[in-house]
């Protein structure tokens, strides 16, 4: 071990799931060469022990951060505190780490609970930084390093459009939804339905209701991975200030899919597999066929359940969309056996049991930004930043690479001091993305900018 | 005045909005014929006095509910509480009720929070009446007598539909959507979102999503009066064992609306104006043809927004949905000047100013239920009860006479001491619907059943 290069400095890590694998490897790397304690703590110990075990020095822990009392313990004994944990539990920590003066990093949108923080933050003197994962995190970097140039050149932008998938690498591509699940597979059943969505678009405010989300999907093209659908992401209107882009025409943050997901998948909100408000009556005989078929008006006893969900649906019955459906199993005759729950727990179900990552399928993480912008000269111009990188192992993601090392990054800066920043943020400016961008290079993360 | 029949008799009456002026003319001849003293409080007492004041002896109160020292100064003065506030109210409502000791009626459906009171309303000795209005009430009543007949002949009910709606007198149908306001509008905006939807179809369980609601609407005829769209209302399947037909094959609960009105709404519906979850940044030169372009993506500058509204919603531009949109004034290049709210709070607006009943303008309620029962003998019938009456004025309304005679029958039945059910009830036994229709008739609300 080397010698502490900042010797009071350390780091717990609350949350060992999918999206920390990558960053626990990044950690350990920062305790092997700065001699930063580091703990890994999480509801399940067992958890906890097997991500870290490959890991001398690195210390595994059980905690349940519903015991403040042992969640406050352990965070007094850290001077910088990162959370995976599921977003609504965010503004609770951050308490803690206020009352105890210590940094905080997420990977989650920004709230307005996190936001309140700000001036207490500042009075503190800790770094409350949010956003700094993979989306958001890489892409806000990998923008305004862009946006800052271009204006630094003089030019307008009167375009943004930013996309970005967590996806299946095309050697492991071997379903027809071309998916798997590569991070938390309930936000992706409940995909779009956060709040409402909205964007810019030639100048004119956009608002797309879940009910049509999917079924909107527009094209993207990234060179040498083909097209994709994308669809658009929360509230990008609120990006535009962020982002220093006051003024601009069309903007519009999307994620991305492989092509015909979207529209499948609109199959499924239509038929309301998505809704989680409500407990669907389960026996211990109900089928698949008869959850489905309570969704479609004229399907019943001696009707064809694909037929009446095609015609439901305004398609033909051998279209790829019932293909999909019938792939998930939606259509069989067999027995559900779950407890009763709502359609979108069943429909997660499913998915776990069908999406999923096989031992030695590699994922893949596409971004692609899109700059339209005016010279000085007035010639109008358009560049794209374009991201793609597959993962290592079933464990070792490209998502988990993808959230985990900005977010570690960012704890070495701050274990550096490096991060002058105080208060809640995110990560926006040159102090930001010139470090983060330039080591995520080193990692095999590096963006492909290009005039088009 | 008359002797009073059951001297510490007396009646309050919580709302006197709309649905309240049959119920107060009725409870007038009440206190006439029987000396129960009545009090109307609302929290304008302007309105309480206008309702109130052709009647003497009907005290009228101002009372903010909030106030819960008034409101129990109130109603610890009477013996009967009717409460026509808002529903959420009522739990609060009901919660004083019992701590002195009262009756209560409501015409709204039974919650799980005033369920609760069941047990505490029995020990107490006291009625909590609640489903006792139109839809639900009337549509009760008239059921129950029909179900109860069937049985008692031994017959067997396979299926059973009931529709109810408020809409407007054929005299008075002078706009394309064929409907005005006759009750609470922001309740016509936000119809159909308050839980999922459900019912039983030929021995299935059918769900049906918000989004599509509007879009499944069927034919139902009513004789002299022509076709209506129906759609489903709330959860039916709920009431299958309250009607005691367990193992019925058909059993829906539906609304009916004009012909053409359903496929309309599910156009606004589909755009997102009814949606009620967040603020649509109004400023004061936003024009609604800006609000709606911000729900149609290719509406833009230098296009028609008829036309491209049309494209959106896989309609042709000349289709009569289009015509009604327009007749609301939603492609209108004038400025909104309201306040910034919800798309839907923007659509009541609309809705308040274009659907307003005129002085002379008459509503109409219209019901029908649908029984197929097979009798002992195996033969298969079908009988329909169908109900249509139109209102006196703008303000004694078909709707309120609907809603409060009802009420004010049950409310009669009480102070006679007529009524020896206690707890938390609903209108189902002949106890309730054999004297209430009997003066329903008498009133003008009468049944037609006929065999089909």
């Amino acid at each position: 071990m080397a010698t502490a290069t900042n010797p009071s400095f350390s780091i717990l890590l609350l949350g060992a799931g999918r999206s920390a694998t990558a960053l626990i490897g990044y950690l350990a790397d920062l305790h092997q060469q700065h001699g930063w304690p580091v703990t890994v703590a999480d509801a399940s110990e067992d958890l906890a022990i097997h991500k870290t075990v490959q890991y001398p020095g690195i210390k595994a822990a059980a905690l349940d951060v519903n015991n403040a009392e042992a969640a406050q313990a352990l965070i007094k004994d850290h001077q910088l505190v990162i959370s995976l944990l599921p977003p609504p539990m965010h503004p609770m920590v951050a308490g803690w780490c206020l009352q105890h003066q210590k940094h905080l990093i997420t990977a989650s949108y920004l709230s307005e609970a996190m936001s309140a923080f700000d001036q207490a933050a500042k009075d503190a003197g800790v770094l409350f930084l949010n956003e700094c994962g993979l989306d958001p995190g890489i892409d806000h970097l990998s923008a305004m390093k862009v946006i800052d140039e271009l204006k630094a050149e003089g030019a307008t932008i009167t375009r943004f459009a930013s996309y970005c998938g967590g996806l299946i690498a095309p050697e492991s591509d071997n379903n027809p939804w071309n998916y798997k699940i590569t991070w938390n597979p309930m936000n992706v059943v409940l995909a779009g339905q956060g709040g409402i969505t909205k964007f810019l678009d030639q100048g004119q405010l956009k608002y797309m209701p879940y009910a049509k989300l999917f079924g909107q999907a527009t094209a993207v093209s990234v060179k040498g991975l083909g097209l994709f659908d994308a669809y658009p992401n929360r509230d990008s209107v609120g990006y535009v200030r962020t982002y220093g882009l006051e003024g601009i025409q069309t903007f519009i943050r999307g994620t991305l899919r492989r092509q015909g997901y979207c529209t499948a998948w609109q199959a499924l909100v239509t038929l309301g597999y998505t809704d989680n408000t409500y407990t669907w009556p389960l026996t211990e005989t109900t089928t698949w066929a008869e959850v489905t078929a309570s969704f479609v008006p004229k399907a019943g006893l001696g009707t064809d359940l694909r037929q009446t969900t095609a015609q439901y649906l305004g398609l033909p019955a051998d279209d790829i969309v019932l293909d999909k459906l019938a792939w998930l199993g939606l259509f069989e005759d067999t027995p559900v056996r779950l407890l009763a729950d709502t359609p979108a727990k069943l429909l997660l179900a499913r998915i776990e049991a069908k999406w999923v990552l096989a031992p030695y399928d590699k994922d893949l993480v596409v971004m692609q930004h899109q700059f339209d912008y005016t010279k000085a000269d007035g010639s109008r111009h358009t560049r794209h930043a374009d991201l793609a990188f597959v993962g290592q192992t079933q464990e070792m993601t490209a998502m988990a690479m993808g959230v985990g090392y900005p977010i570690g990054i960012a704890a070495k800066l701050i274990g550096l001091g490096q991060l002058k920043q105080t208060g809640v943020q995110i990560p926006l400016s040159p102090d930001y993305y010139e470090p983060i961008l330039a080591e995520l290079m080193t990692l095999g993360i590096t963006f492909d900018e290009y005039e088009v």
